[in-house]
């Protein structure tokens, strides 16, 4: 790093001192030190910065979803322009796939309420608690960098009274060497006396006698003033040198300690909570997204929930109940006999059976083809919707694909180039291709059962009238003819009101005013169940179908249950 | 509903008669399979926008988190405005704030690219898709409409049939009653003549009797003839009558089979694929939706993997290696002797014995005060920083519990005035009282221990002084002192280099170079591994901790692992 590389360079041009290199350690520990915290702080007020930012950005795209729901439901719309579609609207359970239009709408309105709320967080508590923590940074490290300055202060005060018991040591010992220099010239001075007075001792002992008596006794005192001096200063010296000692001992353990200890305790001091207080933060960061999605992750359950729920056979029931009018089957076409006929069932006179015995034989024969011919028709038509509707579904896996292998920076890129739409197409045309074949089944299906349905009704009558006319053609009376006037009369006329009382209506008296034995809604669920009741597993049928059904019918069967519900 | 009010009018007004009235119903019908194929196209016209729309949201929203990622990632920036800095940016590991904040920035990009993702699988594939499906509601509709008007035409046809027949058989029945009432009438005249005759039988037998010998033979051809008539007519009449007959048959079959089977059908065909189709577009939004919150709960893992990674001893001891050079204890300071002094230890002489023995006495004293009394300033030191860290732990629980209570519908309301905003101002009141209160307890320990280490030091060496003082006093000779001053000049002079050889260098040459036994980064990191190896559970201390600790010591042994890593 450049602040390693500056170092070296300033030591090596640095002197080689201890105390002018320690000066310098010192000083660019305190810079270290506020360096780490301005880092800090500035990583702080960035993080702050990026939640308000990214709370920006949040409150934008809930914004976003709520004018999207809010846009979607209110024209509730275009869906329901007319006051006939708002019943629809009204009544969501009445079409199921308007029921996972609501439940999406309402998923969309909840994401925006979450977004909203986790922006709320990001931009308040977060972002002030991300604020807080820089305030406590920088105090913290204008705190620990003035305890360390003191520190410091106190390490060099002992360094310089170091200096100064050394200097004080120097002196000292300076002039006791100068004190025994001087005591070891007076004692040399004294040996040289002595000694010159010895080979005179003979020749002018009388004469130099008191002189040289008095020299050698001066010469003695002064060595042993000197002694003295000597003696003084040497003990001075300790003293001094015992104190830079100690000195020096303490010096160097209070370097120790400062290095050793007081730098990391401060650094210690400058991190206090730092690590801690971040970490909450981030993790109230990473709680608010996770409660956010956890929320959304509910709502698309609810979506799933809704699509199963996708009910085919209970929209229909729906339809034909609310438009029972519609739907239900007019009145049997009656005999009306002519004015004074009679006569209420087909003759066979002799004359005709040449002719009726024949037709009878042709219908028979008719019926037997056209119920084969029928039958082939209907296998082929349902393994036809059997592939139309895996053709359907095959559909949407692509859809599922292209999402798991489109680069998301390629987006935007025209969908109709591509392979995988290249391949969707050929889908689609396949899809149609079955579905026209389907419909061409269908309609001959529709066709073949509707002759079918009226050679089947010529068949039993024209096989009634031949069997009658084998065994009563000749025991025709006027009682019978009259018996069979008055059974024929004792259904009343019916009433043109029945179709209103389908639903909620008196069963016996609807029975007794159609003349339908089983009423149409009834029948018609019965078929359904009866179908799709032998084998549960047929495409797209579910128990829950039956369910609806059976509901349709419990609801023809006690219509309160539906109106006060 | 409004269509089934103005129904029940119409048929309040609609004239009661059959045909008329299935006429009707059969118009109706169609209208109602329009009306169910309009509705689900508009739906899916309806969700289609929606799509688009909510793409729109998205991709909005992806742009705002990537202008967001590229804004704080290019001013690494802000940050790194200094090559100082930029060093921390490149090295992410060297702090692992910094580390937190790489991977907030990495998980705002994937949630971009997300957000984009769906964007485009919205817009694209599912818009499409739901064009498509409408486009196949509309052919199919448009289809059973048109073979459901096909089977109403022949259901009328043959109903119309019904009518000739009908008609048909009266006109032939009147015809027959007619024939037999001239039969009767010219029985009733051959009676008559016949009566006439038997009276007049005896008076004109003769002279009337060709006369009425012819006009009976007349009256007889008469009746035969008119017998041959009416036999004639009623047998075209029970043909008529038994063609009506199975004509009727014929038409309630049809209509029967229409209503009960044709038209439920046509509704089948209606929906044929449509709730399938639907649903799965459906589980198409759901999955791609469920995919992102995926990746994004995958990405707030790894932040929560960061914060977790948060590491402040590690990050000192980065620290620490980055600036060696700084934090590297200097050379001890060495004892100076004077020019010529040999003595380099503390010497009690005799005279100095009353001056030395009570100072140490006073130093140990001082000593043991000292010591109790850091001791007690340690402890509360400790507490007071439990204390410390647990008000700012207890700070955050704040945000969660803000973001848990507060109602979204509030949002963007001053956060100054609300009573969880004033306790947490009273926690940061608190928070600071305490952080004061520590640093002062810091101050008082940091002088403290440099007290205790200062006498310390100058305590053992008195102590040394006066035991050997006690021991060695008298025997202290020239050699002694000579052989003291050998062991001392056999400390080689310190290199000036040694610090930057502190990581990677030889250990041996360090420590023979440097004069410390155990390296500062070294024994810092023992002393750290004792501190907190004891017990591994005490505050803010991990196992993960020592580990980072323990791995600084590894790069100080093998420094080629850092470089190379």
């Amino acid at each position: 790093s450049q602040l390693l590389g500056s170092l070296r360079q300033e030591n090596g041009v640095s002197p080689g001192g201890g105390a002018c290199k320690m000066r310098w350690q010192l000083s660019e520990q305190l810079r270290c030190l506020e360096l780490q915290g301005e880092l800090r702080r500035e990583l702080l007020q960035e993080l702050a910065e990026f939640m308000r930012r990214r709370a920006e950005v949040e409150l934008e795209y809930s914004r976003g979803l709520e004018k999207l729901a809010e846009r979607f439901s209110s024209r509730g719309g275009r869906l329901g322009s007319s006051r006939e579609h708002q019943s629809f609207r009204k009544e969501p359970s009445l079409l199921s796939p308007l029921h996972c239009w609501a439940v999406l709408l309402q998923h969309t309105r909840q994401q925006s309420r979450e977004s909203a709320a986790l922006s709320e967080v990001l931009a308040g508590p977060l972002a002030q608690r991300l604020s807080h923590i820089a305030e406590d940074v920088g105090r913290l490290v204008k705190k620990s960098r003035d305890l360390e300055q003191q520190l410091q202060d106190e390490l060099l005060e002992v360094v310089s009274e170091l200096q100064t018991a050394k200097k004080t040591y120097q002196a000292y010992h300076m002039e006791s060497v100068n004190a025994e220099a001087k005591l070891r010239e007076a004692e040399r001075q004294e040996e040289k006396r002595a000694g010159r007075s010895v080979p005179t001792t003979t020749a002018a002992a009388t004469e130099a006698g008191p002189l040289r008596k008095s020299s050698l006794k001066k010469g003695g005192r002064l060595v042993e003033k000197r002694q003295a001096k000597f003696m003084e200063h040497k003990l001075k010296c300790t003293k001094a040198r015992n104190e830079y000692l100690l000195s020096l001992a303490s010096v160097n353990a209070a370097v120790s300690n400062y290095y050793l200890h007081d730098v990391l305790d401060l650094m210690d001091c400058c991190d206090t909570g730092f690590h801690l207080a971040l970490g909450q933060v981030l993790r109230s960061y990473t709680a608010a997204e996770s409660r956010t999605q956890a929320s959304q992750v509910q709502g698309l359950g609810s979506l799933e929930e809704a699509v199963e729920a996708l009910d085919p056979p209970g929209d229909k029931a729906k339809v034909l109940e609310v438009h029972a009018t519609i739907f239900c089957p007019p009145l049997r076409f009656d005999y009306h006999p002519h004015d004074g006929d009679e006569v209420a069932e087909i003759r066979v006179e002799m004359e005709l059976q040449d002719e009726i015995v024949p037709r009878a034989q042709n219908i028979q024969s008719r019926l037997d083809r056209q119920t084969i011919e029928t039958e082939e028709v209907n296998k082929t038509l349902k393994a036809t919707l059997q592939a139309l509707l895996e053709v359907v579904a095959s559909d949407d896996g692509d859809v599922l694909d292209s999402f798991q292998t489109s680069p998301s920076t390629e987006s935007l890129k025209s969908t109709s180039s591509d392979p995988g739409s290249r391949q969707a197409g050929r889908r689609r045309g396949q899809q149609q291709e079955t579905e026209t074949f389907y419909l061409t089944k269908l309609q001959e299906y529709l066709s073949g059962r509707s002759i079918l349905a009226k050679l089947q009704a010529k068949h039993e009558k024209l096989q009634e009238a031949l069997q009658r006319g084998d065994k009563e053609e000749r025991e025709m009376s006027w009682t019978q003819y009259t018996q069979r006037k008055f059974q024929k009369s004792r259904h009343p006329r019916p009433s043109s009101q029945y179709n209103q009382r389908l639903f909620g209506g008196d069963m016996e008296k609807f029975i007794q005013s159609s003349g339908q034995p089983v009423p149409l809604v009834v029948e018609s669920c019965i078929r359904f169940i009866n179908l799709n009741g032998e084998d549960p597993l047929v495409e797209g049928c579910t128990a829950h179908d039956l369910d609806s059904v059976a509901g349709v019918l419990k609801l023809y069967f006690h219509p309160q249950v539906y109106h006060t519900a």
